[in-house]
């Protein structure tokens, strides 16, 4: 089993079922300029790693991955949304996503804010609907938690805190904890989401929460070492962009090498805290070496 | 009674239940300047219209304005966040809002999308909370109805539509039918939500939601009508900007006369979806009166 072989056909699944959600609101005659530029943002290929993980860690309490399809393309959604947002000139100001035009580029500036506002908020649409789960009580607690992780204490923070990045120096220390919401707030959510559709205990949803910190550590970790390191055309969107604007990175206050040991270290870290699951995790545990050893 | 008299205390109501939400966001640790940004969106006066209406019809239904008081915070949110993306530069370009400089004036750009997006956000995670409703169903209703009625066919394709009215020629109806989306989805679902923390039948259901209909188009039609009749002082922001950037307005396209005819008409129709509550309806029909009457 290689990890790209378990990824693919979730992918497919996800990248069908966005399809399908987003087609839903075509035929209910929207057929416009809006609802094209949503499908631009978010069938334009991506990894499906936060779907992905949303789905891994509810099979290991047998939830099947179409039980948990819908609550991972609501994530998806949000994902989307923060990177269609991200990219906006007033923000990173970036050009290229996944290789093509970004939606702002693409569409206009005011597409481009009404598209990430539109998936966000579709994301909650999503995520209350009962394919999510017929338990009430289960699509509230994901809403909450995934309200919390996207917002003004998670990922919306992590991203203010990163655009300040550009005016302040900020500590190691200081960099990991604005990244740890940036990034790691949708990862712990993907996990934690998992759980909590598998009705799992305190201490199994713990381990995955552990287990998604770390692993959201070193994608970062490794995607500021493909800036570093990487060429655009391997990448597929425009590298050495951080150190042009003088952000903070991690690889840039502790160097390359000191860099690449963290992310060795955080990867041991994560596949520890899949220990309560044993060889049932083997996903998961690939998703972790995974993040070392992409090239993109 | 005057429907200023009933306002008042509800907006402070409202005021002080958002201040303290927002305030529980800063003890939780998050003094921060994005933090400060949402507390100057959300709080810098505003009329409360819509969390208003929401609380009036759910009094309908016998459930007092506290039991309604979450619900109709989460609904502010979802109106500031758009003030403030719909005032960024790529939008409408305005740099005054209730007679102070608009979110990305005061702050910056990139604040004025963050704060608009942890807002959006945050409304969401405030509609999840228990107080809103001991039934998560009921809660999972609200956020389902919310989300549909702010997003991708409701107010954000009504906002997509307006900025292609700049370089298209609308009739009056696709005037109509956006504003219907713009304005009229949120002021909906304030009715409805009444409805449903109310357990009202669908009757009743449906004649709040004809009101608001009404009141959502005659609220629409006084702002325009301020907008080419007002001061800029008397109404707290800059005027006859439709005029000058060429938006389509049922002013422009009616002209000034029709225009009030039909927003007199617009008043006695929402009165008389009134009619099924009698009495009791009072203070819904004042504020249908208010919108022929107000100055700002």
């Amino acid at each position: 089993m290689t990890f790209q072989t378990e990824l693919d056909p979730i992918a497919t699944l996800v990248e069908q079922r966005l399809d399908a959600l987003l087609a839903e609101g075509e035929n209910a005659g929207t057929s416009n300029a809006l609802a094209q530029a949503m499908r631009y943002a978010v069938l334009g290929g991506g990894k499906r790693l936060r779907p992905y993980l949303l789905i891994q860690s509810a099979k290991l309490f047998g939830v099947d991955e179409r039980g948990a399809l819908d609550a991972a393309c609501a994530l998806e959604c949000v994902h989307c949304y923060s990177l269609v947002h991200d990219d906006l000139p007033a923000m990173d100001d970036d050009a290229v996503r996944r290789g093509r035009p970004t939606v702002h580029v693409a569409f206009d500036e005011a597409t481009g804010i009404l598209v990430g506002d539109s998936l966000l908020t579709l994301a909650f649409e999503i995520m209350s609907g009962e394919r999510v789960d017929q338990d009430t009580a289960i699509r509230v607690e994901l809403i909450s938690l995934l309200a919390r992780a996207a917002g003004w204490h998670g990922m919306a923070l992590g991203q203010a805190l990163d655009l300040d990045a550009e005016r302040n120096d900020l500590t190691s220390e200081e960099v990991a904890a604005m990244q740890a919401l940036k990034t790691g707030a949708l990862f712990g959510f993907a996990c934690e989401a998992g759980a909590v559709l598998g009705r799992a205990d305190a201490s199994k949803r713990a381990a995955l929460k552990d287990y998604a910190s770390a692993l959201g550590q070193a994608f970062q970790l490794a995607d500021d070492l493909l800036d570093a390191e990487g060429s655009a055309e391997a990448v597929g969107k425009a590298v050495a962009k951080d150190a042009g604007r003088g952000k903070a990175t991690l690889v840039g206050l502790l160097g390359v090498d000191a860099a690449k040991a963290r992310l060795a270290a955080l990867v041991v870290e994560a596949e520890a805290a899949l220990a309560p699951f044993g060889a049932r995790a083997i996903t998961l545990v690939a998703t972790a070496q995974f993040a070392v050893s992409r090239k993109r």
